[in-house]
């Protein structure tokens, strides 16, 4: 198991940054005064270091729903019952959630996976990966949430689902969870991966009062102190198998997965940006081949951002998860690839440059 | 002429607030937790104000990209000279533009008017409207750049383009300019109906440096002292004829058109919005129908947005108008649409509620 991450981890480079003046030459010769499409070029000069040629490529996509469910749901960190991740799973295999309004609107294919939810097996369902790891992790405020085994097979999972996307064709993937109680996690994660505190990044996550959040707060401070020996050594598998989950570990093996296969990747929110996290300290190099979609409303999640220095795409107010901001990231994403396919040049249009 | 205007704001009517409960109760009926879909669910909720019924509708769609000259281009304001106007239309025409690219990706169907543009009238093509005025405004620093009755013949095309819109089955329309210098007559406007000084509000436009912008907001300043009292009287109509342009007043009345026909409209960025107020001036009603599709990166439109209490949709660092930003918006609503029509609700898909 450790060699399958090894041989993923090996597998990632950084992108070629000499190739940026090539993009960058084609981008400014576009109908258009330099940058007016300000992030749209930023994007389209990303894709092109990714895939380094034209045209861009922006589809096919799949986005990969990845659920599983939290021992330390157990401590009363979240509004809903543990049940609802089953029963949303049901929902997303049904077409009722919305990632699959948003999915289909964005023409990418979507693939349920049970990283590790509660309870048996689903139905089959030729939307749904069976990848459940174990009914739920362990309680991360008692113990390690996953053994070492457990979250090396959850990232191999992750990693062998962009190894499969990208030998079907896909070219981008975009990421998405669903888990009650998984926000408290992912703060987990960025607390011991950052170095931040827990109570200013602790939300509400789908509703919790403030006196729910002060709560969750202290469980995840405690959280924090069971585990300081690994926090403390910094090794970023420990860490993950300590504080994490399931659904986030394998979300971090997809997030690899897409960057061993040169495949640019859309990290939805709140978990999926734990996830990153999680990728980027496993391997930095996952910078160049992931985007992070949007702002989540999740309080912590603009603090996480700012530490890693990145700017999400959109900021819609959304904190659902399941990739619904990757989803409406990829219509950013295909606007990018459009106008670096698409546009004319000020020759080729007869355009007058401008007069400097 | 005074006639046809009159007509249309006779024909825009507020919003039914009353209908926004059932509005809500559907978006909470909704398998996510209350309020976690953000602004999805706030142009959801306006669409269903707009449209009165569901399954929402956010397509058809309809681009409408209206061009026109500057006779305060002569003042120095701009980095390109006038005939990219000219050019760029032919652009649109040719489809490879910026706009051509978006409107594809979005499914939108995109219509160039030549509201005013220097020179002859264009070749006849099916995606162009042959609406010129007359061949470019006169200079707004030394004198109105339209007369009242060019003016209302702008307002009057517009509006005719939402009619003409409406009766052929489109549901929302989006807003896009082109006109070298466009960005002057829209900062006059803004400082006119909003009582704001110019030389903040004054930006780069398509590239001017510090001395270009320090040159433009003089011209500006000018302008507005020349036309002072025609500002200080308030007189939407007077102010628009004064320092406007032909595409600006086009569009207003394509905005005052949208919601004649209680259609949504997607207004574009800086020079839009400067339409759009020039709108709502004429019939505040009109801010139940728009919505800004992004913040520009024109420095000027966040003060403007601020003012106005309006967040744009989204903040991509555009500059180029056309209708890009509304074109990316327009994704935006769609997604919105469909999370109201397609999801499940927590009955149909068997998923517990919270346990609040």
């Amino acid at each position: 198991m450790p060699d399958t991450l090894a041989s993923t981890l090996a597998r990632i480079t950084p992108v070629n940054r000499a190739l940026a003046a090539t993009a960058q030459a084609h981008l400014d010769d576009l109908t258009k005064p330099r940058g007016s499409l300000g992030r749209l070029e930023e994007l389209a000069l990303r894709l092109f270091l990714i895939q380094e040629s034209a045209p861009l490529a922006a589809s096919p996509a799949a986005i990969f729903t990845c659920a599983g469910d939290h021992g330390v749901a157990a401590e009363g960190v979240s509004l809903f019952p543990q049940e609802v991740t089953r029963q949303m799973v049901l929902n997303f295999l049904g077409g009722g959630a919305a990632i699959n309004a948003l999915a289909r609107l964005a023409g990418a294919d979507l693939t349920v996976v049970d990283a590790g939810c509660a309870g048996g097996p689903f139905p089959e369902h030729p939307r749904l990966v069976q990848g459940k790891i174990a009914p739920g992790t362990a309680n991360l405020a008692q113990g390690p949430a996953m053994t070492q085994a457990q979250c090396l097979a959850a990232l191999a999972l992750g990693a062998g689902l962009a190894d499969k996307a990208h030998a079907g064709g896909y070219r981008v993937l975009g990421t998405g969870d669903m888990g009650i109680a998984n926000t408290t996690p992912s703060t987990a994660l960025y607390c011991a991966y950052l170095g931040l505190a827990p109570e200013p990044l602790t939300g509400p996550g789908t509703g919790l009062d403030q006196a729910g959040m002060s709560h969750k707060a202290k469980v995840i401070r405690r959280a924090l102190e069971l585990h300081a020996a690994t926090v403390a050594s910094g090794g970023p598998l420990a860490i993950l198998a300590a504080l994490g989950g399931f659904e986030i570990a394998c979300l971090a093996g997809l997030i690899l997965g897409a960057a061993a296969n040169r495949m640019a990747v859309l990290v939805d929110g709140f978990i999926s940006t734990a996830a990153y996290v999680a990728a980027w300290k496993l391997c930095p190099a996952v910078a160049d081949y992931a985007f992070l979609s949007h702002a989540s409303a999740e309080p912590g999640h603009a603090a996480v951002t700012r530490v890693l220095g990145l700017t999400p795409l959109l900021d819609l107010g959304l904190r659902l998860g399941e990739g619904t901001g990757a989803a409406l990231a990829l219509g950013t994403l295909q606007a990018a690839a459009a106008i670096y396919n698409d546009m004319a040049t000020f020759s080729q249009a007869g355009v007058s440059t401008s007069d400097t």
